[in-house]
């Protein structure tokens, strides 16, 4: 039994994810379908790059990856399905695969893209204004029934695909500049600095919104209810936290906002 | 495998859709079930109707449409399954079907209609506030595992199930008069004026909140980002709208606002 | 096929609980998934325990309720999963299951319980901060597919398992002194006092928040709509309704607050 995964800016309050999957149970009546999140900010590519690429990994291997934040609909971008490793992305081509597809770049894991051109997986009439019911939903549910990904369009390069720029933390002199990437419902905030990125280095301290938090811990339960932490989170990112609190009420910080990490 | 929509005014607060899905899965265990949204406004039917008379045709013929806004619940409103086409309805009779039941009649496709009066296939207990879970999903899921309709109950004539009022526009000597039936998620502005409505007229101008519109569009990536335009959306409905913006925040307009459409 | 429940407090605007059900659909492909809700308040256990406990008992035999509100995690607090008479339940060990555990132990239900401290049925590596993810959807995924409990951890006495306090009301000498427990998505407010409690018990008046409300009824349908109004909700819980109104909003009450019920 094949899994879709959904991501859009659609919300819940409109129909629209209900009829996708009304689309896609038409075509592939035993899917699974999981909703990853319908709130992405409207119309913003990066978060929606940012919240697929924590989540996609997780799934069933051939799972197929339906993202659609489309600020473009109704303009000349293509609409395409990618085979990055063990998933299969539907999406418009706009940087939302940003994440997977520098993965695999870099592990050298097969990239295999098309261009959904072929009329015949749509729906018979498509609208200028919702191709996730008419074009993408389809074509995810015909890949989630088997067909080749190959006879949904015409061969597109990987390195034709577009990108989203996903802000990197810089080298300073006393450790590194990080940004605010996002904050999640508990109002943790994950910055962009990784594990990976600090490799030996440890944390001494970190800035952020004219405070300074010296506590970096591994775990909620080394510090006491009320602390203000820094850890990794579940990701590998650098976040900032108020023990069963709220850090970004607390710190009244933004996405984009910068904190400065000392290491030692 | 058959697949019911849901389509209420309780939210995701609660855990009462979570509780109609138990239900549901205890009667019919294989029965696929879609969100189309549980943000209904509280107990407006007409926003109801709406909503359903969008999204019904998308799902897999004999799905069966599970709809309770539910005003009258514990006064004498009736209970009622109805087969309009392809499609079951399972609802209070409170006008939520209007718009399938109003487009068969236009295309003489067949109704057949009885009220849930027969309580064997109800929950054991019956509680005074809570149909959804006690009558409504019993009868939905016994509808997927193909219980005939006639067995849920008696007989009712389509033409005694109760209509909503759904505003129409009025033609007027130089074009049309319509109104805003809905806002969605992006603060498109969704009129009552459809594309079938004007036919061969073409619009030369909207006026809506003392704003004079006079670019209409068949895509969004006809104007620039920013522009204000109008267009008809993915159901044939005229719609005002800002390219990648919020027409709903700009025009600050409510619904049932009156839009004024010049045609040539 | 099987049904695995989901209540947490992981909102929906990020992708936890979509990475659940991958995780969850990557061990057991076959089992059907509903959301009870993920919007218990952060870190609030006594608010998850009172919603589970009002929606267990509606789903599936041996259903598996995966139950995620846990302020305590990388903290010592143990990891569960428990047998209660006919259903599943997997948690964190700090109250959540009271509600079905003090109803198993009054009607001599079984219960048995095991710590979840077997790490082959774990994500291969576990973070410090989304146990959600890394062990207790992976076990209640092996649950659903039939692994036994035993295999999952070490046995644990029931009685050891931690319980939240459930506030009861208390005898008066002209009735009782309840309060409201919760407010749901219409502004209904649920108090404490059940129509167990009550028994022969007829209630003459209720006093909340300066008003005195006299009209006890069995159905939204006997009082006008507008009406201040009590009567007993579907779970027996005595509650105060405005009818096709917002009793919440109306009287600006909070959960927490008394109300006074005089008996005849």
């Amino acid at each position: 039994m094949s899994v879709i995964s959904l991501l859009t800016d659609f919300g819940d309050r409109d129909a629209f994810v209900g009829v996708m999957k009304g689309v896609i149970w038409r075509i592939a009546p035993q899917v699974q379908i999981a909703d990853l999140t319908h709130w992405i900010e409207p119309q913003n590519v990066l978060h929606g790059a940012l919240i697929l690429g924590q989540a996609y990994r997780y799934f069933p291997q051939r799972s197929v990856h339906l993202s659609i934040v489309d600020p473009g609909v109704g303009t000349q971008r293509r609409a395409v399905a990618v085979r990055i490793g063990d998933f299969y992305f539907v999406a418009p081509d706009n940087g939302l695969l940003t994440i997977p597809l520098e993965r695999a770049e870099k592990t050298g894991e097969p990239i295999h893209a098309v261009e959904l051109n072929e009329p015949r997986f749509w729906l018979p009439e498509v609208s200028h204004s919702f191709h996730g019911r008419d074009i993408f939903a389809p074509c995810a549910a015909h890949l989630a029934n088997g067909v080749p990904l190959d006879e949904l369009g015409s061969h597109v390069e990987s390195r034709d695909l577009l990108r989203v720029v996903i802000p990197r933390p810089r080298r300073t002199p006393t450790g590194w500049e990080a940004q605010v990437l996002m904050a999640d419902v508990f109002g943790n905030l994950i910055s962009n600095l990784t594990s990976e990125d600090l490799g030996d280095q440890k944390i001494r301290k970190v800035f952020i919104a004219g405070t300074s938090i010296e506590r970096f811990t591994r775990t909620f339960g080394e510090a006491p209810s009320g602390s203000l932490i820094t850890m990794f989170d579940s990701s590998g990112y650098l976040s900032v936290c108020v023990v069963n609190g709220n850090a970004q009420k607390q710190l009244n910080v933004r996405v984009g906002d910068p904190l400065e990490v000392v290491t030692e």
